[in-house]
């Protein structure tokens, strides 16, 4: 057994044992944790920064794109709302003891169905140091152990932040992070599964992928977002444009952010020089089927790879389908099942969207931007999942629980 | 690509485009489907016989044992009971479009969590033939479209009763049996998490082992049971002597029997002595720690490897612990998290067992062998989970279903 291989598997002792002892904190015991690990990040942010600067130095000299050192770097108001957000996990209700459902059999034995936490989770995530904190908050409060696997380029700040998370009196091992940043541990993290229930891996495809290959536990994924908004023959066009331009600008980087937008046949040569014009104000750039390139000439032709891209950026693909059918199919087909938006005043054609979309979130008259935990009302967010299972879209503290069922009676037996 | 390959994914994009089919049937529409495949399995029967004769004189030939020459057979009885099982599921209530809750956010934007099916659904199984219909009409009830890959031994058999299904007037492909019984096509369909959302392995341990390691979608895993009952210093010991009995002997051949027995120090003395006799009555091996033997002295010792064996036999590991402390630890340590049960009058003991131990169900004063869909009340059970994600316990049709997020607006942006 190798060194890293021996250290995670022990670290998996140590987090199954934590997360024994994490089950049975009260809430306000929880809080008073919480809020001393909000205190501690404050304490120690000038530790912080010194170590922040390390991985920012080793950054700029492996010659990191700027992008990428913003998404590293730690100043004072990012050390600050990593502090706030953690205050404010400690605010929210605690999913742990919830009673799902309760009732009597015929024979007497009372059986209850009780939220309690999964127990343990890895997460495996890149370059931003703030998912140390906001990860392993979110998983404590729920009463989870974490084992933390982060990127090379913040292992200085991860560590940083672990150490202050420590300082805050919670179970012995109830947040680890593992020393090692090389691939090895993510391949030794994803085959444990007699000591880790669950796995989640927060950053691009590359990453998820390599995790989904690996794993022996069940992964929740945050795949891409190809979101989609359906142009109905009936829509309200001016709604269309500004939820078009809404969900394609607002915070073009983010996986709820609009790919391609359909537009119905029978209102396309009126409504595509409107969304245009407002679209090319913004700075997008547009790139439109066959059809769009007839009404929309100053624009490039879209390939099939448009539809199946996630651009993250200021472009958006265009196309124009003959029914609504065609967009139904094209939504299931390309879309990558996370949001997907019809704008129309015919109700009954809305509810038939809703229906037929096999997505995480259907929408009607709403911009794609509103797929997201602190939207929906969750009070914190672990990510928007992309599975079927245990959890579909927008995560939050629900969704980092399991049940298990609590049968009482008096001695009966099977016959 | 071979030609396993290209059978599989092919079936894989048919059951995809079945899956959306199935997710806009109406719940009449599914039960009269369910009632005519009922009949048409009652009307196939002599060729569902027939085909079962090939299977079985195979099987012979091949030198299967009895006990799985059994599991094999089917019979006018049998078949009749898989069509009744076929006509019960039909009056099931349908969980697909419940709403799970709704509400509205302060924006005016109106969110709904309904019910849907997952969507694709893999069955990989062993011997038993009527794993062909009961799984496929769970799967079919709450929407589902079904991929089976059935073992060898029963190949004709699972033929016979894939084509009595085809003839219910089903959506095309909802139900679709492997032609191919071998490894590669394991493989092949673990691997198509693109076709296949999840995928539920009913067998032994090394084929759920090789699922798990092949499997790129969720697997629900249905491991071993190795159940526990504590006989607290508390207990009312004739109810004591009675639950290990019965969990032990009423069925000793499933998941949820009892395994290992755990007897408080201070009640060894008397306890035991009574419940060896009432075991041994029933012909049942007691294998103890040192303590046991102490007590109960014509008895063989047990060695580590007991305490982490599931029998499916009529034989019981026995330990002594010091302390309610020493019972948890060992069930936690030991257990497969299945169903662990204590047996106290002390309500404040019984309360805290329920607590601390980490397993899908927890019992006071009850057989483990109540740990089941059917005395749970869900009407039909697909299996036990032994996971904590998604479905953790008995099954029954709502851990067959996913979730969509339905938003209503009126033109909502995010600013």
């Amino acid at each position: 057994m190798s060194n890293i291989q021996e250290t995670i598997y022990q670290m998996g002792r140590q987090a199954r044992a934590a997360a024994h002892q994490l089950a049975q904190l009260t809430t306000e015991e929880k809080n008073v944790i919480l809020r001393a690990m909000a205190n501690a990040i404050r304490r120690n942010a000038s530790a912080l920064i010194d170590a922040n600067r390390l991985d920012l130095a080793n950054g700029s000299e492996k010659g990191l794109s700027t992008a990428m050192l913003d998404r590293l770097m730690l100043d004072a108001q990012r050390i600050e709302t990593m502090a706030a957000g953690i205050d404010q996990v400690a605010t929210l209700p605690d999913p742990v003891g919830q009673i799902l459902e309760s009732w009597e059999q015929p024979n007497g034995i009372r059986i209850e169905q009780v939220r309690v936490p999964i127990g343990t989770i890895g997460i495996i995530y890149e370059s931003r140091p703030n998912v140390t904190a906001d990860a392993a908050v979110l998983c404590f409060k729920t009463g989870n152990a974490t084992i933390l696997r982060g990127g090379s380029e913040a292992i200085h700040s991860n560590r940083a932040i672990a150490a202050a998370l420590a300082e805050a009196g919670a179970p012995e091992n109830s947040i680890q992070l593992i020393p090692f940043t090389d691939r090895e541990s993510v391949a030794v993290l994803a085959g444990m599964d007699q000591w880790l229930d669950l796995i989640i891996p927060r950053g691009g495809k590359g990453l998820i992928e390599t995790v989904v290959s690996l794993a022996r536990m069940p992964v929740i994924k945050h795949y891409d977002g190809i979101c989609h908004l359906f142009t109905d023959v009936d829509a309200d066009q001016e709604m269309a444009v500004s939820l078009t331009v809404n969900a394609k600008t607002h915070k073009p980087g983010v996986c709820n952010a609009l790919e391609t937008l359909l537009v119905h046949r029978d209102v396309a040569a009126t409504f595509l020089p409107k969304v245009a014009a407002a679209l090319e104000a913004k700075g997008v750039e547009l790139r439109g089927c066959e059809k769009t390139c007839t009404i929309l000439t100053n624009i490039n032709l879209a390939s099939e790879e448009d539809w199946r891209t996630e651009y993250l950026d200021l472009i958006l693909a265009i196309k124009v389908v003959d029914s609504f059918e065609d967009a139904v199919v094209h939504i299931n087909h390309y879309g990558s099942h996370h949001t997907d938006v019809i704008v129309t005043r015919n109700e009954f054609t809305a509810e038939r969207f809703l229906r037929v979309i096999d997505s995480a979130c259907v929408f009607h008259n709403v911009s794609t931007r509103f797929a997201d935990g602190g939207e929906f009302g969750f009070g914190a967010e672990i990510g928007i999942s992309t599975d079927k299972l245990h959890a579909r879209g927008p995560m939050g503290l629900r969704e980092l629980t399991s049940y298990q069922y609590r049968v009482r009676g008096d001695g009966q037996i099977r016959t």
